[in-house]
């Protein structure tokens, strides 16, 4: 940096080292002792302003605003301060305490016993100096001697006392009952320096560091703790008194910070004093220049810079500095009151630690980062067998202790419960369909087993226990076909499967130890989401789909269905067709299409007994001692009421989920109940729903769970016997096939859901372990082959609803700072446990049938919904609708022409359609994970569409040979897709 | 302001005389000449910054920055211009920017031709001022002198013809072809001045006017809308030269604004140029000093200093000027690259024109202004009979012609539609309970013929056409007494209660002559706020009690009432107590409590037919051919799916109104869609829902108005007689006791809305009518009890949704400025038409009857929600489950104690609850216009409980015999609650 002098040049000597250049020293009391940390961490300064006001008939000096990071300001009536913000400081205040700065004594390293002592020196700098005349000398001296109020102390009581005090000690004492303040001006120029000090009262001599200068002697403990420890204390006392002609200010450093008195609202060390005293009328200008200089005192650099200096020089040098990097609004458009906001993140002062050379350096030092390159150390070819594998077992076995102890929180409770029941509920149903699929030979107590094993020993040895093993569609269309094949050939299907899952696990093992995990590195973020979309747009579709279902269990039935006449009503005692019995016959239709008068009077019209016998229900014809006759019978079962308050408490279950997890960021209650309200969101909807249902009684479809621990069909074991007398010997060979389909499903579905939750967004520390997954989920896959259990892998809404789960989140620290997201709760014993109870559920199925499906059904879709929420391509399909001039000021934006932003979400568009397309159609669903597959090489083809500069704003640049540069940590600003400090582009 | 150099003072003398203090004229271009509008209404700048780029292997100046009022960037990519922000300037730019405007030449009211000019003036003042040699002068002439390209151009296009311009125009002219930017800065430190420039290209010599300088023709016409008319450009042009040594810079104000060659994004003419030239490597922090140049031209005081500036010194005290009203952010705790939102108001410069004398009046020029005391010129008594009546007719006659023009909006068509909903319902609900209260004396048909005769003449005659009237509890528990009593002493109702609207019309009459309306200014917030809060929360808590009596009509009915036993199935065929009939009786048991298994089972073991047909239903039991038997048997009708649908249409028009209705804010579509779906919320709310329940088909309660204009009971006519043989003599006399009470009722209920209706927030401009409305409630009363019709008032909450639904918002004018809520369509038209079409609601029954009831219902809710929605009260009952860390920055929490608060809303509070209770026990609620009454005394009562200060701020302060003095218009935004920029309390 080009500085016209030399200023920051002593800075950054003094960063350095600890020789601190100071040619002059105008103070004379520059000393070498410097309590500075040698460590380079500054402890921080608590700044407090103290304004003189007149308070019970004397005057005081009244806390008005201080500063840990942020300033905060007394509100009116004295008993609240302000929210944190940024300190809006008015140029020209700042140009006052430049000159004030420049002209005014600077006392450094006095040595002091209190602040009886302070005020001696201070006064003997101003009158040495000639700027107060010794007659007023005596009256400032009184008023620096004032006691100090903070609104957190016990005002009342302690303002007696204090009244009290003061008139017995005056008694006895020179000092003039109250200072007069009504002089009006007068001054007398003639007065000359005069030595003769009035005497001190005694309780102001009592041992300096015990002195009760304060009105209150309880320091505010609470507050002491948003403070960071070791901080010391810079006091900023402002004043006007009528008898000044002008300004008088003073800067005082202490040689060692110490208690001067109870002159501050917390119990630290005093070490700077900044006192400035104006005429009359000029308090609101001094308390504006005294505001300055508090926000200078707690800028990290102008403290160091304050801390070491040895004159004036040094200070002014910091002053400079400071005020170069600041911010200058335009007064034309921007109103000086407005309270600024404390920003999301402290900005890095490194730059100003570090001057660059050039000018535009200078200016340039916060250009946006460009994305890193997708790359991650443990997904290098490793050239060894195993090699990688290796690598992440020494990686994660350090951690796997703390990944026992980190889960002793509240949240994993709640974590582990809404993950029990998210769970349980797709085994459950997923069951269902694996057993209509498979004549029962694999149903839901052998998914029940499936998660139960799997989540345990997925949990105890995996590399990322937080993903969450489950079920997934293209599994359940693989077993489709096999089964299917199996019927068609008089093959033995459980036998074969077992052969494929044999064949699986080798494949999987053979992954494992060529590190081709490695090639999760060209999944990029462009597969990602369209994988991650699909399986949450799945979710939201498949939850409103279920409810709509319920139709089907609990017609609502309100007009006869179409097929009617495929089910007549034959009643006995119709053969005698008296009047009598027709009348019985329309009034039970009657109760049937309750209340709809179109069809009541079209009964009475069209009083045919054979018509309406054919638009009877099939309850109703029971009802009516008949019997129902005909294939769609099955179908006209009436069920009333369960359908509509099926949706009330789908609907219910998701908005209260919703706004529970809101509830974290609202204002009410303190932060504790709220961040618990929030962990325990969807198990508190889920709860009020369940008793919602009791109360109401509506049977609305129940979760069922087996009761008993058996095989679905009784007629298979626990155990498969791969020798079946109906395979021909070349299945064996021929069921490679299938399993490399089956390896490659599973190999994309696991390592999807991997590289989402290992993202750099979710900050996790612990590392990711991809070969040692991948090893696990082989040894599983052979596990469940031979138990004749569906094959689990890695379910990607599932683990990302589990790490969303269990988010931590910074204390705040100084008042203002905003908590800073920190990663999540990485350890084994939530998904631990969730493999646990899945098996345990069988036993508490009394406790589970009491919660209605439509409530789990809200449950899919609001994880569905969270799913989506933080995702780039969602924010990118919301552009299209969205004019230009509302568009978010996504990081992306800057750089990337809006126009290309929409062709490449266009083309994840087609990406994510053609999945939907494969994956639904059922001929082709088998392809599914090919098409999965296809993304990545859609993703490398779109290097000839977009340029590399693109790609990284949208996505990441797919790995070369080249050698990866390491890069500093930027990217998860730029992941979350809006920058919370917008960066201006500089482009120049 | 006691400046050190007078700097300010010259500006003060600018701006109110044409005389400008110029002793030294550094430019010499000094001329009188100063184009500068004498209105004193500036017309603004629009500012453009052009940065010298390399394009297409020539170099253009490329448009990178411009300023209406805020600053808009280019983004990366170069089509896409940033949102507007706030300049944020670096300190150390605008001090470099200063310096540079010290010493570079200032060339005022140059005459030029064009470009060519202008570049040889420039060249001129920097060659004989020695910034320039002049080997490279020919140069940087030529890079002036290159096209400029703004975004919006047809970029490809365009600079395929330039490059083939250039090509041809290059063979002929001694510009060489690229101009070597790859000297690697060795410049000749020898070369003198030299003054044979090479020849111009023909093409930059045609009419300055119509050259073509720029790289696109098409000038943004678009965005020219948004600059205002009258406008002059500023053209700033930045660019890095490696030639140069240092950085040079020229400023030049042209005499008269001129086209001087194609430079401008938009069709205007030029005024100002700013170049700054730098050298290598300082082409960033030259753009970042032009940047504040940039803010400074858009600067209003600073663009009146620069239009009448004579010398550098006048331009150099503006900048001080403008420096020292900077707002200066500390760099430790705000990153300089944040995009400030432009404020929510543009901060007046009042200030800054005439600044204060007293350094202290400069801080404290923005202290938070006090309330102005509830005053209105209206609410005087003029002493005079019908003095105020007489005003307010004088007051409103001359908005009436525009009273029927405002209306030509289509967000009328949307208020009326929606009121016209809104008011119907409670017209047939009020006429049901009426119609019972007084055994159908007046019922469903005589609310509507009320609310058409009212609706009209109110809308035409009224002071206040917002006003919507309807009818109120209160008066329908004063109807039901009245009646009460004409029942137990044998007197005819209608004729009393045709006096009694009689007496009352004259009661309000005196009311009206002796301007008692002018009492009205006793009713503050408080009193507003516990009204409309009241009933705000009734509309609410109906809206669900009215959902929730669906079930009385549709019962749920899945297990047994329990008081079942009073009504028993008499079955004819069960005398044969056979096997087949029990079977037949449990299957239709069977049916009622469809899936119910409980109960089912209970059948089999309790297998006693009498027990079972004691809890048969009654549909059950006529289904059986049985009668039913007992006082229960009314309550047993079942009704399946109804009372759950009705819950699903209820929440789904509120949700789906909240919504549509806060689409107004979200960022999608462009402003016209976005504010007519907000419009018509309620609307697409109510026919979405509609369409809902009709495609289902569920029997849910649909509105039910009359089909023919006829009184509910046949034995009345339109007309009442009021002489009837049945009533006493004394009844004629006795009536004015009632009428007292009745008028008390109509007096508060009208006022109160009125009151309500004409806040100052409401920023209605044409004026209240407190005298006219009454005479007109007067009139109306006496002409309803004629007809026998229901006594309508003002309707709080109705009222408020008309002008809710009526608001106007300012279109945008400057890129960034913020929408202003201008007022209200004040208007008779919506009024009148929602009159007309409550009586044509009898023709329109086909229609109306498709309308749900839980559709309507729900709207209730909305009204109710958005009627609480802005309230001071609900703000402050919030407060109470706040951490003190988390309370909204309102202004009275700035200014009162929380405590007080607290106990103030406490207070409030109390009167609520009380009102509720009065309201709601049947045997005190006649008291109700008496405890509204007296909500005014406990009002006067805070006097003695909280200081005038405190009031102030929670409330309004009660008039006094003093002359009220005018205040500042400050009260909307403290009206509001939360001040949108919160201004920092100066308590010194």
């Amino acid at each position: 940096m080009d500085l016209p002098d030399s200023g920051v040049q002593s800075l950054r000597a003094s960063s350095s080292s600890e020789e601190i250049c100071s040619e002059d020293s105008l103070s004379g009391h520059v000393v070498n002792h410097i309590t500075f940390e040698h460590d380079g961490t500054l402890k921080g300064l608590f700044c407090q302003m103290d304004v003189l006001r007149t308070y019970g008939g004397d005057l005081v000096w009244k806390e008005m605003t201080r500063w840990v990071k942020f300033e905060e300001v007394l509100e009116e009536g004295g008993k609240r301060w302000s929210k944190p913000h940024v300190s809006s400081l008015s140029m020209a205040a700042f140009m006052e305490l430049t000159e004030l700065l420049s002209t005014c004594p600077i006392l450094l390293d006095v040595e002091c016993n209190g602040m009886v002592d302070v005020a001696d020196r201070v006064l003997d700098s101003w009158i040495s100096e000639g700027n107060v005349k010794s007659l007023i000398g005596n009256q400032i001296r009184t008023i620096l001697l004032k006691k100090h109020k903070h609104p957190y102390g016990r005002s009342n009581a302690s303002s007696k006392e204090h009244r009290k005090k003061m008139n017995s000690s005056t008694d006895g004492t020179v000092i003039p009952k109250s200072i007069s303040f009504t002089m009006n001006g007068v001054y007398n120029d003639g007065f000359e320096l005069n030595d003769n000090r009035p005497e001190i009262p005694s309780y102001l001599h009592s041992s300096p560091s015990t002195q009760s200068l304060s009105l209150s002697n309880k320091t505010n403990t609470r507050f002491l703790r948003k403070i960071p420890s070791g901080a010391e204390v810079a006091n900023l006392m402002v004043g006007e008194m009528e008898e000044l002609p002008r300004r008088i200010a003073v800067f005082v450093r202490l040689k060692e910070a110490r208690n001067v008195g109870d002159i501050t609202e917390v119990k630290l060390c005093t070490r700077f004093l900044f006192i400035l005293l104006g005429p009359k009328n000029h308090l609101a200008s001094c308390v504006a220049a005294a505001r300055c200089m508090g926000a200078l005192l707690t800028d990290e650099i102008f403290m160091a810079v304050v801390y070491r200096a040895k004159s004036r020089r040094d200070i002014l040098t910091g002053v400079e500095e400071f005020s170069k990097h600041m911010t200058a609004l335009p007064p034309g458009y921007w109103d000086p009151q407005t309270r600024l906001e404390p920003p999301e993140h402290i900005p890095s002062q490194e730059h100003r630690k570090n001057p660059p050379s050039s000018p535009d350096d200078q200016v340039l030092h916060t250009t946006d980062e460009i994305h890193e390159s997708h790359d991650d150390p443990t997904l290098q070819l490793t050239g060894r067998l195993f090699g990688g594998l290796i690598n992440d077992i020494k990686r994660k076995l350090p951690w796997y202790k703390s990944d026992i102890t980190d889960a002793l929180h509240i949240q994993c409770v709640a974590s582990f419960m809404y993950l029990f029941l998210a769970t349980l509920t797709p085994n459950v149903t997923f069951g269902g369909l694996l057993g209509d699929a498979t004549d029962k030979y694999m149903g839901t107590m052998e998914c029940i087993m499936a998660a139960a094993i799997t989540g345990v020993i997925y949990a105890l040895f995996s590399g990322q226990p937080l993903n969450i093993l489950g079920s997934t569609g293209p599994m359940l269309v693989l077993e489709q076909i096999l089964y299917r094949f199996c019927k068609d050939y008089g093959w033995d299907f459980m036998p074969f499967r077992m052969l494929i899952g044999l064949w699986t696990t080798l494949f999987l093992l053979l992954v494992v130890a060529f590190d081709l995990s490695a090639l999760v590195k060209f999944i990029t973020r462009f597969t990602e989401e369209c994988f991650a979309c699909l399986i949450a747009i799945i979710f939201i579709y498949e939850a409103f789909a279920k409810v709509a279902d319920i139709q089907n269990f609990a017609p609502v039935h309100y007009f006869p269905p179409k097929n009617l006449s495929q089910c007549t009503c034959v009643l006995p005692f119709l053969t005698n067709t008296s009047n009598e019995n027709f009348t019985h016959t329309a009034a039970v239709f009657k109760i049937i299409f309750a209340n709809n008068e179109t069809a009541e009077t079209e009964i009475y019209n069209n009083s045919t007994a054979n018509s309406l016998l054919s638009n009877l229900g099939v309850e109703a014809c029971t009802a009516l001692g008949g019997i129902s006759v005909g294939d769609a019978c099955a179908d006209l079962k009436y069920v009333p009421d369960v359908f509509f308050f099926s949706w009330l408490l789908f609907f219910g279950t998701f908005v209260l989920a919703m706004s529970l997890e809101k509830f974290r960021s609202s204002l009410f209650f303190p932060t504790f109940i709220r961040q618990n309200v929030s962990d325990f969101a969807v198990l508190i909807s889920i709860v009020v729903m369940v008793v919602l249902d009791a109360i109401t009684g509506i049977p609305t479809p129940k979760l069922s769970v087996p009761t008993e621990f058996k095989p679905t069909r009784p007629d298979r074991g626990w155990i498969i016997n791969p020798i079946s007398d109906k395979n021909p010997w070349w299945l064996y060979l021929l069921s490679a096939l299938p399993a490399l389909l089956a390896t490659i499903l599973i190999f994309m579905d696991q390592q999807i859901t991997a590289v989402i939750v290992n993202r750099k967004e979710h900050k996790l520390n612990k590392g990711s372990g991809y070969h040692l997954d991948m090893l696990i989920v082989a040894i599983l896959v052979g596990l469940l082959s031979l138990l004749g259990l569906p094959w689990y892998v890695a379910a990607t809404v599932t683990a990302l609803a589990h790490v969303m789960s269990l988010k931590k989140e910074s204390e705040t620290a100084a008042p203002g700072e905003k908590p800073v997201f920190l990663g999540a709760r990485e350890q084994r014993i939530t998904a631990l446990m969730v493999g646990i109870f899945s098996g345990l559920a069988v036993l508490i199925t009394s406790v589970l049938r009491y919660i209605p499906m439509p409530v789990l059904y809200g449950v899919f879709l609001y994880m569905g919904i969270a799913a989506l929420g933080g995702m780039q391509l969602v924010q990118r399909i919301l552009l299209f609708f969205m004019p230009l001039k509302y568009q978010p000021d996504y990081v992306f934006l800057r750089h990337v022409p809006l126009r290309r932003v929409h062709l490449y979400t266009a083309i994840q568009i087609v990406c994510l359609i053609l999945l939907w397309v494969v994956k639904s159609v059922k001929v082709i669903s088998i392809a599914f994970p090919i098409m999965v597959l296809a993304t990545v090489f859609i993703r490398k083809a779109l290097d000839w569409v977009f340029t590399q500069r693109e790609l990284q704003w949208l996505d990441h640049i797919l790995p070369s040979l080249r050698k990866p540069e390491t890069k500093a940590e930027h990217t998860d600003k730029l992941e979350s897709g809006v920058e919370k400090h917008p960066t201006e582009s500089n482009k120049f």
